[in-house]
């Protein structure tokens, strides 16, 4: 049994915060835009008291974009391999036993950051079932793929899949025919397929030429563009056969299984939040 | 000898206006920002009155986007192969014998288009020593790749590649990142070796990770990072020993010139103006 505490998940643009009650239950949670975009470095503490205001006067673990150098207070990043037990030893008290910020962690070479994905990644395998070594994905704006082996993240990469689809749609000479909805359909398949092929440039610029020339309705360019670029990177890390577990919530998960199954790997999907609580939860019992 | 004319190559963001004599020679040129995105449809005839005002009162040719449905007039694209010879066949005769805009090529699966490009490749057979079915390259916000075989158009690839990089530098992380000057040196050459190995959205995010673990200076990640778009386009489009011809202006061609050297081609470097001028001065023989 640990005491009560409070979890935010504090990241650029969002922020998720969570009560946990001794029994690992949670009851309350609240999310908002609230990241740290919107958020000025001197505005912390008095987020910080609102939150306990509305969450009870509970210790806050934070984790996130909130230790970067454009959050609240910049942690260095760990070397691989880091395990909770680093992370629990290396976290940065605002207020000693009262307010804390968990670490990032890096890989030096050939150099790649992440700030909150490793408290899901390390909390996946507390409260899944996940082999060892097993390959991880964390879908969203930037991408994460890890490995745990042992209780330690030894191994990720970033793809920036999900921001590339961003600037396409809101900036690109594609944005007018990227309105449409995107789902796990034909058409993404067909893109997934056209992403594998080590040819991104000219993939993207054909989306065009399909609508200039009406070989495909524009209402399904979205899912096809989506279907490209989470193709090239599902591309660059699996082989046939491999097994992937992906944690993310359902919509954009579903996106990234029929991704991975196109290109003939086999996929599972968690629910993210549910390792993100068992990851801070085990790093709350580490330091209380 | 052909009697004197107008040739217009009218893009979407800039114009180039020439005065072509009987024997060849360019006696008078003139480059603005008058693209078709800032051209409205119905301003096109006094714009042309307006170029015969300061050239001359003479034939005008136009080729380029002032064909597109963004343009002036659309006119429908050709399928490939295509010559000077469809080309001049299916010009758009706005005022006969007067006025008139070169069609665009199509190449209709897997889905390609162009409009000016194609009298560029078709004229610089005309004006440099090119071998037949030779890879020839002509860089741009949508790089073009095409063959020219027996006097036709056979074949083209068109890459988003400088449209990527405007995309980042303007609107994404890593903007603030990306403002030095790009050039062939070593930060590029390290990008185009990345950009190779067929992972673009990791090595994009890998260029954020570097700056944030002081791995690489800031001012050498624009380069490297045109480096990794270039390199992954070259890629796609080169094996070992191969040659290309490079159309384009010394400092955009010496980029690609870097990049397919690097990646282990042989490239060569012609005026893109030369190449236009030819090809559209062959059209006109063709027409008059």
């Amino acid at each position: 049994m640990s005491r009560p505490f409070i979890a935010v998940d504090w990241g650029t643009t969002n922020r998720r915060v969570y009560r946990v009650e001794s029994n690992g239950d949670v009851s309350a949670t609240e999310r908002d835009g609230g990241g740290v975009l919107t958020t000025e470095r001197g505005d912390y503490p008095a987020e910080i008291a609102a939150i306990r205001a509305r969450f009870g006067d509970l210790p806050v673990i934070c984790a996130g974009m909130v230790g970067s150098n454009r959050g609240w207070h910049e942690t260095p990043y760990l070397d691989l391999p880091a395990g909770l037990a680093e992370l629990a030893a290396r976290m940065a008290w605002i207020e000693p036993g009262h307010t804390a910020i968990v670490p990032g962690v890096c890989h030096r070479r050939p150099g790649d950051v992440m700030r909150g994905e490793e408290v899901q990644f390390l909390g996946a395998t507390l409260a899944h079932s996940i082999p060892d070594n097993a390959l991880m994905c964390q879908p969203g704006t930037h991408n994460k793929w890890a490995r745990v082996s042992s209780g330690k993240l030894v191994d990720f990469t970033t793809a920036m899949t999900g921001e590339l689809f961003a600037l396409l749609r809101a900036h690109s000479l594609l944005a007018a025919q990227l309105t449409g909805d995107i789902a796990p359909d034909a058409a993404f398949r067909q893109g997934v397929g056209e992403g594998g092929k080590c040819d991104l440039g000219a993939a993207l610029f054909r989306v065009r030429a399909a609508g200039l020339l009406g070989e495909r309705d524009d209402a399904d360019a979205a899912s096809y563009t989506s279907g490209l670029l989470i193709g090239a990177d599902v591309a660059a890390r699996i082989e046939t056969g491999a097994r992937v577990i992906i944690l993310a919530d359902p919509a954009l998960g579903a996106l990234y299984l029929s991704a991975i199954e196109t290109l003939g790997g086999k996929a599972l999907l968690h629910d993210s939040h549910t390792a993100f609580l068992a990851g801070i939860t085990a790093l709350w019992k580490l330091v209380q």
